[in-house]
């Protein structure tokens, strides 16, 4: 049976100068999501080491739990601040698992 | 003190029909990682609901770890089978943590 899990990877396009503001903001973000939902299983930011970008690993239980995440406050909030500090739209990325092995130890 | 973490994000961009191929050599690598590498400590594979990419989400420990990984006969052979199964070249980001929470439960 397909899991019920979805996994998204969100690529933030900032302004060349506004990278670490983006990045302040998305830091607050992470903290309300792991106070506030339970069921957003994993959230965190990346900072590639080339170019302008940031990307956001995550992981929801359920549709449900991704819809919950999408109609807080503090997400519409996050978005709202983002919004005029992006170059570029978000590359928003909703996925399915595939294979593999998500930490260790692990069964594969 | 910065992690020494390693954190990589791949973009597959396979042709058309070959999304399937390349999902099974990709599953293939993360068999022999998840045995063969212990310093890599995440590998999972992720298919976007829309678009023909897959996406390889992936944590080293330090950059020995990442050395190890690319010098195996298991990965060249990978890249050899999956290079002429792709319309594009695969987009590589090599990346440090910024912040969030990689899985549950967890301390931020």
């Amino acid at each position: 049976m397909a899991s019920k899990e979805i996994h998204v990877v969100a690529t933030f396009k900032p302004k060349a100068d506004k990278i670490d503001d983006v990045a302040k903001i998305l830091a607050e973000s992470a903290a309300n999501i792991h106070k506030k939902e339970p069921n957003t299983l994993r959230f965190y930011l990346l900072r590639p080491k080339k170019g302008n970008e940031l990307i956001a690993v995550e992981k929801y239980a359920d549709a449900g739990a991704l819809k919950v995440h999408g109609g807080t406050e503090y997400f519409k909030a996050m978005i709202g601040k983002v919004t005029p500090l992006l170059a570029a739209p978000t590359d928003l990325k909703i996925c399915n698992f595939v294979t593999g092995f998500e930490g260790r130890p692990s069964k594969l």
